[in-house]
């Protein structure tokens, strides 16, 4: 049973005004939720049918503030979803660890406006699969921290940090450090013909704009993804989070590291 | 001004039963339809402002069966979005075009059970990219003419032939042909060191259940993209349109036809 109190507290979380202020958010389903507490994240509430409450190992719940067994009806009253899941948990948000070192050490991305939830989504869950650790949004940018983003990383906001900054202060810091900065362009060089790197920053751009006119002094390798039909013909441009996984793919590949 | 029979019309075309007998679909928005008009798509009905209808040449207009000027108030009551574009058409269905031979002579896609639209739009956008021209679906694959699918797509459905199919039929006459099945799996080669031909069909399956068990004997060549962090960390999959726009980059890496 959740108090009507809590069901409307719960559902400002909706807000990204409010999760900034009480920096909490909201997480939906069963795999999800076993994730963040296989990973130790901070449960504040916990609100379940009592058949998924029963699922958990003891020390899942030891770190929980409160756990709240409901039924589909009370899951209903809090969900963002028309169907809700089975459970539905508030968290606390996380710092992300910041180390000034790791612009040097590996591949780091940044995203200039990637405004759809379902692409950055997308984009953090690449990122995890291709071993990146840190991916610099424009402020911008989608909110990690809106469901739909969650729910297209499919968890993987657990293992890449992903870190708001004003841009042109990062990109002027990688210069200073002689980060490569790769932009995603047009009219950039094949990825396939390039010598990328091992470090440096991958920056991508707008869905419609791509990268903004004040962050293109600072890259100092243009890339593009070829497009293997007729120039005239078919469509221009790939989808964001393809690029990017396009990209990292091309970056990665035959380097090591791999299980 | 759209008489309230036709608007109740439009409205049935967002279930699939309806657009299958009456052979139309909807398309929204002005980037979308003009490249419907540029492509000479048989538009039966084109409800628009003024301003849009006033922008388009005259050999546009031609073809067109119905032209109806229309307010916001008008779109908004035939369209399927929260917030209508300023033009909405009602397109003929065109019969994909099969050419036998083209499963000799490049790459084709095979999506087994892709249920999300966003990822078969997505899907067929990058094969537009990557120059592939069929697109095979399993029956119980989204539906093309779902507004989100044509929507991810932007407007690569009509540079891709996608095709309806059973695919155990499609399957067996690609091994009669000795046409190379490559399978998008968990425990596969990794496509880095794989030798990947010229031409096959490459098959991915369900968001979560990946290819189901009838395919997996069609298979001859088990392909997979290797997961750039630890085995034991992290996400467990990558997204299947990110997979295959991975996957066809790979194949096509390096392979001229580029522009």
């Amino acid at each position: 049973m959740i108090s009507r109190n809590k069901a409307a507290y719960i559902i400002t979380l909706r807000k990204k005004k409010v999760r900034d202020e009480e920096k909490l958010f909201v997480i939906e389903g069963d795999k999800i939720i076993r994730e963040f507490l296989e990973a130790k994240a901070k449960v504040r509430i916990l609100i379940a049918l009592p058949e998924f409450l029963n699922s958990l190992q003891v020390f899942h719940k030891q770190g929980i503030g409160e756990i709240i067994p409901a039924t589909n009806d009370d899951l209903k009253k809090v969900s963002s979803l028309k169907t809700p899941h089975n459970a539905l948990a508030i968290i606390e948000m996380s710092e992300p660890v910041r180390d000034p070192a790791d612009l040097i050490k590996g591949l780091t991305i940044a995203l200039d406006c990637v405004q759809d939830p379902g692409n950055l989504g997308t984009i953090i869950r690449s990122a995890a699969w291709f071993g990146i650790k840190n991916v610099y949004c424009s402020e911008d940018s989608a909110d990690i921290y809106n469901p739909k983003v969650i729910q297209a990383s499919m968890g993987a906001i657990l293992h890449v940090n992903v870190i708001y900054a004003f841009l042109p202060e990062l990109l002027e810091r990688a210069r200073k450090m002689s980060v490569k900065i790769y932009g995603a362009l047009i009219e950039g060089e094949s990825i396939y013909s390039y010598k990328l790197g091992s470090s440096g920053i991958i920056l991508l751009g707008n869905e419609s704009k791509g990268i903004s006119e004040e962050l293109l002094p600072f890259i100092t390798d243009r890339i593009m993804i070829p497009k293997l039909t007729d120039a005239q013909q078919g469509i221009d441009s790939l989808n964001v989070s393809m690029a990017a996984s396009v990209i990292l793919s091309e970056f990665t590949r035959g380097r090591g590291r791999v299980h």
